[in-house]
């Protein structure tokens, strides 16, 4: 088991919205990710998905509201619940979610990542 | 659902070893503790535990090496591992960890913390 240092593991890669493993905790992984622009509406089935701002800003939108996070800031988007997330800026993201999550959640188009490199 | 920002939640409480659940995602909590002074020796049986510091540092004593961890270093420490958490100042940091963990693992002593309060 190694440690992880975020700063150099987000040095590694420049490709957005394309999820990175950095750990593999029980069923899950965490995944880091950079983002710029806008993603795809999409839900995950049964799945949690948790999303934590180490550098920039992201915006979630929900069906019925936004949510900014910021630097240092993190939400949980419970199963089910549709979200789209978007950055104006480039953002750098640590995402947890069950190994079975797929970016896109219930939507499969040239934006779905299935063979996630490890870093 | 909201978003938790970590510096305001760390400002809630300031008692040591002491985790607070901050978010339920999937079968584990985001839990927040603020460390300072020597733990105990221990292991989880059944579940791998996260470590990512966001304030300090944290030296993390396994049986055959030492992990230092700075902030923004997180480092995943697998079942069965025994593992003495260390730190000289306070150090802020997120736990992840299936929600059946116990803080001292196998051991319950006076520092186990059986009922978490949520923050």
């Amino acid at each position: 088991m190694e440690k992880v240092n975020l700063t150099e593991k987000f040095s590694k890669f420049s490709d957005y919205w394309s999820p990175k493993i950095a750990g593999e905790i029980n069923d899950s992984y965490v995944k880091l990710v950079k983002l710029k622009g806008e993603f795809v509406w999409h839900h995950h089935e049964q799945e949690d998905e948790l999303f934590l701002v180490v550098k920039g800003k992201l915006l979630i939108k929900l069906r019925d509201r936004d949510i900014l996070l910021e630097e240092g800031e993190f939400v949980i988007i419970p199963r089910g619940v549709e979200h789209l997330p978007i950055t104006e800026e480039e953002a750098h993201v640590i995402l947890l979610e069950p190994k079975s999550t797929l970016n896109t959640g219930n939507t499969q188009n040239e934006r779905t990542v299935a063979n996630l490199d490890r870093i």
